[in-house]
């Protein structure tokens, strides 16, 4: 795994909802924003929100705050969200399923160009518009598509192995969702998503909003 | 929304991989696991792992170190993972009918006991064996299962709307998978998943590792 941390990785993960709140002006007829006015809709302080987006090389107007259009293509420009990224999505399971049809990803320039699963009944059809290939077949076809990145939504147990096959094949970087921890050569991007932080960190706030346990059931 | 900030909020958003790994050291038999093994295999510094446990109050043996069963109770009780927590979600699109197959979830004791939608289709069927009611009954339904936690997959157009009339009929706590920021009581729990954060990160590390940016397709 790339080892180097991202320089002001929270300020990266903070600039997707930025670019929200911004298109939003720009539906409603904005020219420009306040980074005031940002801060106050996403309960931050102004000056995280000034320093997060510096790292776009972004400069807002005194007064004015920052023009609109400008702002949306700078974080887009940042992010690489202006340029499509192609991708293979292996398992299409539940969540694999669910991600394919999740068009957000695809306004953020991600298209996947094929789906691979091991199920006789996938194998061959179109989810999402999204033709499904067998796992079998993922030296062949991924060269032929060219692509680079790989979402991994198989069972965690299978994840190594398929993970060996990305390797082989070239694919530079895993969006990894499965709960593995996959060992993998220090030159490759993995980025894991891990829905069990979110939902124990949900929990405790739960439990520091009632603090008597409520009983068993 | 609660403002009260999670106290160790990183810690407690990196026990669940612990509790992964150690319940994989119970499968295989192992009856301790160290603190220095468990910094190993998840890439962690051993103080940060010891710090990060000692949220839950387990204490390590010097030289052998944490009781695998001992070390597997102390996250669960601390998460809350060792009861049931009801649960209703709302929006039974992709996503959400993905977390509604999404077992690991049970496995931590969520049980979602109902589903909500607009769709006629899918009113009066069950998705993953849950029964799936109109949205327009919320206000009904709700107080009858007696659930204080929801899960939001809804468009985030609907986002606002909906998240006030489970704020009328008594939810304690939302885990938010829209891109709605909420707007809700202070005595409110809301936890915000966003997959588009993790997505910026991985997508910035993809240009690090390639400092030429690949041509636009």
């Amino acid at each position: 795994m790339v080892k180097q941390k991202v320089a002001a990785a929270p300020s990266v993960r903070r600039l997707p909802a930025y670019l929200h709140l911004v298109r939003q002006a720009q539906r409603e007829g904005l020219q420009y924003i306040s980074g005031t006015f940002i801060a106050q809709e996403l309960s931050l302080e102004p000056i995280q929100v000034r320093k997060d987006l510096s790292i776009t090389r972004i400069m807002g107007k005194p007064k004015k705050g920052y023009a609109v259009a400008s702002l949306i293509g700078a974080i887009e420009h940042f992010l690489g969200w202006d340029r499509t990224r192609q991708a293979v999505l292996v398992g299409a399971g539940n969540l694999g399923t669910a991600l394919l049809g999740y068009q957000e990803l695809q306004r953020q320039g991600l298209h996947v160009v094929a789906a691979f699963d091991v199920n006789p009944e996938k194998i061959g059809s179109r989810i999402h518009q999204v033709p499904v290939f067998s796992v079998a077949t993922l030296e062949q076809e991924i060269p032929a598509w060219g692509v680079k990145t790989a979402l991994l939504t198989v069972p965690s147990q299978a994840a190594q192995e398929i993970t060996e096959i990305l390797i082989r094949v070239g694919i530079e970087g895993i969006w990894n969702f499965t709960k593995a921890k996959l060992r993998v050569p220090d030159t490759l991007v993995v980025q894991k998503e891990d829905l069990s932080s979110g939902y124990a960190l949900f929990c405790v706030m739960m439990q520091n909003r009632q603090p008597e346990a409520s009983p068993p059931s």
